[in-house]
């Protein structure tokens, strides 16, 4: 890997080291509100070959970056490749969300699990990955990514999406040695994966802790945050003398915000409901923050969308550290000329903060 | 209303009086985990029916407290009672939730909104409250109820229930002002529908603040929180010499804590999120605390809700201002025998906390 980056603002201000505006990025940003992204995702077949598809995946990846000057990349894929990878069948039952066709519930499903060789069960992600930093040559930096231990165990043991996580939860409260033997294994495996994927070309990793936020505070701090924390100490930090920072994102996770900055990790991921600047103040002076204007601004006008950004930048304050974006995934509703406002509103209004 | 009160432990927890151990009461503790409430519930023939009927909303209001020695009664009603109230045409479509036939998107159906005749329009409700305050013959207190002004707005804008809030938030973004007529008009109503609960035999009052917790930090302080400190101000706070209390709940509210129990609320509700120890830190020495058992503790064992129900007592810690709840209303699937088992807990380890 030698491409120069050309913009390397995002992983600067990962590092908390000064840029000279505030870098961004929108969660999903290649996603179904990008009328392109409807036309590869409809030759694709499915959504999973699009995912297992690099060429395909290279390029809704790049989609965003062609339409809005975004300061990143992420690699296009779905967290649910790793409990596909341990066997358990994955697949999208149209208007349903994604099911597993075996669930893991007790302890013959947990030594059952497959324990994926990441170079041949993943490689068309890491396949992917290589063929996307390729493609951006070095126009922005590349970001790799996996859910956390937790999420994925929730898919896992519901075998597919849930509104109380019932299962899951009555497994942990009841048998919490078998709901660690599940979180355990999947840790290593997701550590195994994220470092593949920087291996490959990633130069920054997230964790996505999507269902953290339903736990709680004793039960986060047992099922989620130290399989997050295992990942972190086991993570790739520096390849060819760069340093590949790491983003922890537990959505609904602002009351943990302190127990989150500890774990080691360069850089939180805040959602919407937390003031960024009451973030800042707790554990700014430990990592980077990412986030967090509420992705439903984008319903309302340019006008609102500006007003908006600039509550978030003032509350973030002065200096670097802070990483723009959304505080969860652009809805597919979203206007992609709404998007645009956003870009140019953070690029425009950020650079007085520096 | 000449009723001695047999059991007044809740009231003294919620003004953080002394106690001898630490009153619970669940959220939806009249509803279809218990045979006898689907019984009745069949019986009405809809849940709107039940909810109309003083006779049987009576009935499955004190159905809970024949099975456990619970330490309050909840009005069995819907929150919804009072935008059906202000014209919009409540109705239950079968799998769907509620629904409204009338939307509030523009100012004209913000003019049209029909300004509730308590003593008339609700009637069905204070009726109730008597009935049920007659019946229960001084048992345990009764609590009245409402949903807060930006959770009624969510419905009475989206028409029904939604899982991003999108239209209501859009207005919120773009057309504030109209979202404040909204807040406005809805938080003089509840008040006045609050107080006619109180003067019918309501001996505390909770504001269920459902879908605050999807707003930004912002506009939760700018559409939810003052219409509640608004509410909270004007309730009656005493009867017949007798303090009526009253409780704030925003489920996903954990990181507004302070200000919530800035506005002069007696007591503030917890979901499971948040540790209530944390929470007392930050608060005890203003409000009381109710909560906050993750109710899915309720699908493990007797013994691990004991030990559950252990870790909440502690991190609450000793005296009063608990009134020890779940997090969230208990789940349809419940086992009442687990229920039975979390109300023995509680009154059990919580003595050596008193």
């Amino acid at each position: 890997m030698n491409f120069k980056l050309k913009n390397d603002t995002f992983l600067r201000a990962l590092l908390r080291q000064p840029t000279e505006y505030t870098p961004l990025w929108m969660m999903r940003q290649a996603g179904r509100y990008l009328p392109e992204y409807c036309a590869t995702r409809k030759r694709a077949g499915s959504f999973l070959n699009l995912c297992k598809s690099p060429d395909m995946a290279t390029e809704v990846t790049l989609q965003p970056l062609d339409r809005f000057p975004l300061d990143a990349a992420i690699l296009f894929s779905d967290i649910l490749t790793v409990p596909d990878a341990m066997g358990l069948g994955l697949y999208f039952s149209e208007g349903e969300g994604p099911k597993f066709e075996r669930t893991v519930r007790d302890e013959a499903a947990v030594k059952a699990l497959h324990v994926p060789d990441i170079g041949k069960d993943l490689k068309y992600v890491t396949d992917a990955v290589s063929q996307i930093r390729k493609a951006l040559d070095g126009r922005v930096p590349l970001i790799g990514f996996s859910g956390s231990p937790w999420t994925l165990a929730c898919y896992m043991v519901e075998g597919g999406s849930s509104d109380d996580y019932a299962k899951v939860k009555t497994m942990a409260y009841s048998e919490p040695k078998l709901m660690h033997q599940i979180l355990s294994k999947t840790a290593d495996t997701v550590t195994q994966y994220l470092n593949a994927q920087i291996e490959a070309g990633a130069q920054a990793v997230m964790i996505f802790d999507s269902w953290g936020g339903a736990l709680s505070h004793a039960a986060y701090h047992e099922f989620s945050l130290p399989y997050m924390q295992r990942i972190v100490d086991g993570l790739i930090k520096e390849k060819d003398g760069v340093k590949i920072p790491n983003i922890v994102f537990t959505k609904g996770g602002g009351l943990w915000i302190e127990s989150i900055a500890n774990i080691g990790c360069d850089a939180v991921g805040l959602d919407w409901t937390m003031d960024i600047g009451i973030a800042r103040q707790k554990v700014g002076h430990k990592v980077a923050l990412q986030g967090n204007i509420d992705p439903l601004i984008l319903f309302a006008s340019p006008d609102a969308i500006r007003a908006e950004v600039e509550k978030v930048l003032a509350s973030y304050g002065y200096g670097s550290g802070h990483v723009f974006n959304l505080g969860h995934g652009i809805s597919q509703h979203t206007n992609p000329e709404h998007a645009a406002a956003l870009v140019q509103a953070v690029h425009e209004l950020s650079r007085k903060y520096h």
